[in-house]
Formats: structure tokens, sequence, C-alpha cells
């Protein structure tokens, strides 16, 4: 955390301390603000909301759009948290299929659309575990078919800062697509997990549904405080994204050397597969102070890019262990 | 807002700024130690839970124990978030009755209990809006009746710092009745309504309960921290209680001395009936600057007690509106 930023979040909790007493701004109009200018894209307050992390974020999501007799569509493997949120409100979830190197063409998501009629289709993009975006063809595609079907689609974005500079936003299909959700996260490009503000851009119909399940006053004064602050200063903030892909790209470029195969990065963390064993790989890492995710996915481990001399250290250990 | 207590959340938050790029506590062990020891009755950590504000938390109890096919009983008029939880987690709402006198007797609730078989109840006590708190008798009762369904007893304490010397708190009962829920609140005695932390006691199996249902990290490491900060300068916080328990006498005997039916008042607002026109009355007091409650109730309104000076401001234009 940049001193800057923590002394700002400081003055502005402050602030908001004095008058604790009350209730906070219900509408968080000046969070909304900074958070319609940060995305850019023509958007403006009435197309945002937040919530206390994208977790709740989708929770409403599906509180609004979900519930029993309905179901969503997502595309496993996916963020293991949308069966959970989807069982959370009695929404059935139906498991979509990737390719076997987990990519998703437009043609395969839109069948699947197509063939299981969900009410809402969830994209992670990218996607949480395999780390590449999708494509705007794909988004286009799913959502051509979830609109004859009145269907919502959600394009969780929360790692779309650590993007490739080739790869866009699906703010950019905003407009004109009602039905369309990009949904987003201070926790991880600005470096905010603690802060737990999670949002996401819509059209103003969207967030009208949401007002309806969300819990009044969900939002608290030093949450939206802290969220302001940090974004009066969000280039202090972002400045560590660029050294964090260029830790990533160099995490794909080492692995590819050791033969083993990473997907390709649209995110702060590499997905690879090639190994033979990954949990004794996971667990020679963990012996010596390195912890990296293990997803279950057979042959396959995540690691999330760190600071150089983490990434030094992570690599030099994996590549003593394959050795060994 | 004591500055005091301001100074003590800004110190506390700038600690917690310092590393929010980690997520929070998932388990608020400090925080929640400090609610047990705020609440005492041999209370512990795992007695404890807390979310953003008591909505929250009544929410986490519905969809760890409420949900399709399940109900929920409350005694109308009650907090009107009640059924706006119970339609949010898709539970049936049953709408108990009271006394003509608003009061709820033993006898009357838990016949209401064995004849309408909920899974869940609901107690306000004190009650909102109309300011009484139940008899331990009551509760027992109803909780007797309950634990012969399996069914949940819920008893929302919001406003329980303000009661009068005889009420006592339904967590006296705790101990042995491992269906019983006690609800708290910080926005209420504590005048913290901005932070949004509610909580729970309960036995251990229930805290676990809601661990199944909570979303990861609800609870912000900003959020812990103020309610922390709070908790240490509880004695500050709580020093207005009294003065608003005399105001909110002071209404109680001015209200009867004008003719009007007071509710016995054991929270922060005096529920007042013998109203020919409460909407004129609400509307003149408006007019002049005073805003007070009009719950929608036949002949009645609602008013909280403030400083000195509100609360003779309002005492004095009822009194020049009741004459006019």
């Amino acid at each position: 955390m940049p001193q800057t930023v923590i002394d700002a979040i400081a003055q502005e909790v402050t602030k908001a301390a004095a008058t604790l007493n009350r209730y906070p701004d219900r509408e968080f109009v000046e969070l909304r603000e900074l958070l319609a200018a940060y995305l850019g894209h023509g958007l403006n307050r009435e197309n945002i909301w937040a919530a206390n992390g994208s977790n709740e974020v989708l929770q409403q999501i599906l509180q609004a759009f979900g519930g029993p007799g309905r179901s969503i569509l997502s595309f496993d493997p996916t963020y293991s948290m949308y069966p959970l949120l989807a069982s959370g409100t009695d929404t059935r979830y139906i498991s979509g299929v990737r390719a076997a190197d987990f990519t998703l063409s437009a043609e395969s998501a839109a069948a699947q659309v197509y063939e299981h009629k969900p009410n809402i289709v969830f994209l992670c993009s990218p996607n949480n575990p395999t780390g590449t975006a999708l494509t705007l063809e794909v988004i286009e595609s799913v959502y051509e078919a979830a609109s004859e079907l009145n269907a919502m689609v959600i394009v969780d974005e929360a790692y779309a800062e650590f993007s490739l500079a080739s790869t866009k936003s699906a703010l950019t299909l905003l407009p004109g697509r009602q039905r369309l959700i990009v949904t987003r996260t201070m926790s991880k490009a600005f470096g905010l997990a603690g802060a737990r503000v999670g949002y996401l851009a819509a059209a103003p119909e969207v967030t009208d549904a949401i007002r309806l399940v969300r819990l009044p006053y969900h939002l608290s004064a030093v949450t939206q405080a802290t969220a302001i602050a940090a974004l009066k200063n969000i280039d202090l903030l972002l400045a560590q994204v660029e050294e964090i892909k260029s830790q990533r790209d160099r995490i794909v470029s080492t692995l590819k050397e050791l033969g083993l195969k990473p997907s390709v990065s649209d995110s702060n963390f590499v997905f690879f597969g090639g190994l033979e064993d990954p949990h004794a790989i996971w667990q020679g890492l963990l012996d010596s102070g390195i912890i990296i995710r293990d997803n279950g996915i057979p042959g396959t481990l995540r690691v999330t890019a760190g600071t150089e001399a983490e990434t030094t250290a992570f690599l030099e250990r994996l590549t003593q262990l394959l050795a060994a």
C-alpha cells in the first residue's frame, strides 16, 4: 500500500467518522461517480452499482434475476463461487463445458445457451482459474443467444486490469445491450482486497432491479470513504499493475522453457499444465514457504505473480523440483 | 460522535489501511472477542457472529434456517424488514397477531407457534415500532413451543440498551437453549449507524451454520477496525444512553399529560396513539422542521428521543398542533 493512499484513506475515514451516528448515503453517489469516471466508456453513475466485494454484487444479481425455478449457466472450470452463490440463492447451476485446452469458442458457448436455456449466463473473463480472457466475439454470441431467451449475461471482469494489450473489455459492448452486466472489483488490480468493494456497470434498469433486493444501507460510510479515497489516488494504486504483468509474462515464458504448458494469461496469475504430479510440486513449494493454488484440475496448478523477488524464488524452486 | 472515538477509529483504520492489499480476517476474531466481552453473560467468541448491519445478520439467519418451503412467524406490527427479508430468501412470512394494545402474552404467542408451525420465529424486543420489550416469560414460552417443532427463535434486541431497568435481556436465556439467537446492533445505542455492524449471540452450532451461508470475507478490514476502535471506547459511546432514556421518559409523561396514549417504551423512541388525524400532526411537525415516523398504524405516530432541545421543540410544537 502506497503511503499516500494510506494517508488519504485515513483522512477520508476520519471525516466520515465524525458523522458515523448517521446512516450512510444509501445511494453512495460520490462513489458511483468516481467508479463511472474510472471505467470511462461514457458511463455515468446511473450505470454503476457497488457492494461489499464482487461476491455480494454477484449474489445481488442472483437475488434479482435468479432464484427458485431459475437457472444459471457457466463454463467450468471457472470461478468456484458461482455454484455456491447459485446454491445460496436456490438458483440451479448448469455446468457448461470448455474445449480440452479450457478455451471457449463463440459457437460452443452459444450452442450451450440454446441447449440449456438458462435465465442467467456467467462469463468469467479473464477466466479464473485458467487466466485467459474471452474475445468480444464470444460475449456477443452468448448475448445474442441469451437475448432470445430473455436471459441476463454477466461478464465477470475481476482481473480485467491485468489483460494483455490486445484484449478488449466487455464494457465496450454495453451500449444498446440492456441484459449485459460487467462486474469488477477493487480487490485485485487496485490491491484493496481488505476493503471489500466490488461493483458493476450496466443499464440503469439493471441497477434499479438490484435496488429491490439489496439491503438498505448495505455499504457503510467507512467502506464508501475508503473506496473514495482510493479512487482519488487511482494512478498510485494501479502503478504496480505493469510490474505484475511483466512478472506474469516472465512466469509464462519461463514455464514454457521448462516444458510446461501455461495458458495465455490476461490476469495476475498463470495457470499451467504438463505436470505429472501437481500435488508433489505444490507440497515441495509449500515446504519452501511458497504457496500457490491447486484447483484440483488434473495435471495443473495456478501461481499468482508477485514481486520480482517472489517470482524468482518460485521459478528457481520449481526448476529444482521438476529436475528432482 | 465523541472526538476521542473519532480519533480512535482514525488510528485503527490507518493501521488497517497499511495492509488493505490483503484479505481481511475472515473470522474477525478480535471483533468477536470484544463483542463477547461487551455482552458478558459468560459468552465467548464462539458464541458471536457479526455482519454488515443487523439486517445482514437476519438475512444470513434466514439463508441458513429459512428458504423455499420454510416459514417464519412474527407478530405484527413489528420491524418492517422481516417480511422483506423473508421474501428475499423465499421464506414464507406468517403475520402473527398482538392484543389491541400491541402487547403479546406468553399464551397467545405460544398458541400461534403451535397453530402455524413455523421454522423460525422472530421476536422483536423491544419491539419496533411499538417500543415495548417482551418479558422473559413470553420468550421462554415461545421457545418451548418452537423447540417441539425444531424451530429457531430469534430475539431481535436492536434497542436493548435503552430498556427500562426492570427489563431483562434474552441473553440470560441462552445457556442450554441451542435454538435461541439474540441479535444486536452497533447502530442504535452505540450511535454507529454509519458503520453498519450488527451481531448475534447464540450457541457455537448456530454460528457454524451461518458460516455455511455467509460470503467469504463479508466483513471488511475497515469495518472490523472501526468496530474494534468503537468497542475499546464503549463507555464514551454509551454515555449518551442515559440522557436519551431520560428524554424518552419525559416524552412518555408529557404525552400522557396531553391526553395521548404512549406505549411503555424500552427503546429510544415512543409509539403513541390517541390521535384523530396522525397525518395532519406529522405534516404539521414536518412543516416546522421536525420529522417523526408515521408507520401507517391508525391513530398512531412514533417519535425518536433526541437531545433535550430537540425533544423540547417536538413537545412544544405537538402541544400547539393538538390545541389548534
